[in-house]
C-alpha cells in the first residue's frame, strides 16, 4: 500500500460484506493520512478544560491578535493538533505505544482551519514480539498552499505491522 | 526565584491585598513546577473525544494489560500528560507561543496516578519585542521514586520574562 498525498486514507470495509479484504502490512516508505479535521471553538474549550491550558492565545481573539501576534485570531493548541499523529497511528494499529515525538510548530492552526495529518514510516525494526517504527509526522493546513503546520518525528511500538482493515478514526 | 524540586510553585496573591508583590523575572536556571495533577477516567475519555485517539491502551484495562503490555492497566494518553508543559508555561507567561517540543515517554502514567510537571529555563534570548526561551521539560510520577515519566525540551516565545504574580492554573 502506497498512498499518495492526494489520496486520504479511508480504509473501510462495508459492514455487509461477508469476506474482509486481506490486511496490508506496513512497509518503510508507506504514508498514512488522516481524514480532514476542523478544530472548532468547542474542541478548543474542551481541550483547555482537560489540559488546564487556558493560554488566552487560544481563547481570546483580541489577545491572540495583540499580544499573541496572530493576525488570524485564536489558534488551536499545538499539542491538540499534534494529537492527530498518535490518533492516526492508533487508528490503524490499535495497541500502538508511543516512545517519542518531536514537534516543530511551523505555522499556526486557527480555530476553524481544516488540517490533515500524515505519518510516513521511515524505519521498521523488530523489537521482541512487537515492531518499533520511526515515522515522519507532518500536519498540513488544508489551504491552497497546503501549509506545513507541524513537522516532526515519532517512534512507536506496534503490536503488528498489519493495518487494521477498518480505521477506527 | 529559585525553586527546589520539593517546593511546588504556587504563586498566589491574596485577592484582598491592595499592593501586589513585585513580579520576579525568569532567569536561566529557574525551574517552575506545576501543582500535582491526577488524570481521571473522565479526563481520558474527554481527551479521547476531542483528540479522536481511541487507542484501547487508554480505554480498555484488559487490552492495556494484554496487547499493550501495561501491567498497571490503562495508561493516560502521553500527549495529554505532555500538555502540562505548555499549560505550566502559559500559566506563568500568558501569551507564550510554542515553537517546538520534544518528548520521550520514559514511563507510563496510569489513570489515577499523580504527576508533577517541571520546566527549567536553559537559555533565554531576546527576539524582537519578545524572548525565546529553551526549557528542559520533565514530568514525574508522584510516587516514592519520583519516576521520570516524560523527558524533553521545549522552545517558546514569551511576551515578557516577568512571571505572572498569580499563576492561572
Amino acid at each position: 500500500m502506497r498512498l499518495a498525498r492526494a489520496a486520504p486514507l479511508l480504509v473501510r470495509s462495508a459492514a455487509t460484506t461477508a469476506t474482509a479484504a486481506p490486511a496490508a502490512a506496513l512497509k518503510a516508505g508507506d504514508a498514512l493520512r488522516s481524514r480532514r479535521r476542523r478544530f472548532t471553538e468547542d474542541d478548543v474549550a474542551a481541550y483547555a478544560g482537560v489540559s488546564g491550558d487556558r493560554n488566552p492565545v487560544h481563547l481570546d481573539d483580541a489577545f491572540a491578535r495583540g499580544t499573541g501576534g496572530f493576525q488570524g485570531g485564536r489558534v488551536v493548541h499545538g499539542m491538540l493538533v499534534a494529537s492527530l499523529f498518535p490518533a492516526l497511528i492508533a487508528s490503524h494499529f490499535p495497541g500502538a505505544v508511543y516512545a517519542s515525538q518531536s514537534l516543530k510548530f511551523a505555522a499556526p492552526v486557527h480555530v476553524g482551519d481544516e488540517v490533515v495529518a500524515q505519518v510516513k514510516a521511515l524505519h521498521i525494526k523488530a523489537a521482541g514480539a512487537r515492531h518499533i517504527v520511526k515515522f515522519a509526522t507532518k500536519c498540513f493546513r488544508d489551504d491552497d498552499e497546503e501549509t506545513l503546520a507541524i513537522d516532526g518525528e515519532a517512534m512507536a511500538f506496534l503490536p503488528t505491522l498489519q493495518l487494521k482493515a477498518e480505521a477506527m478514526e
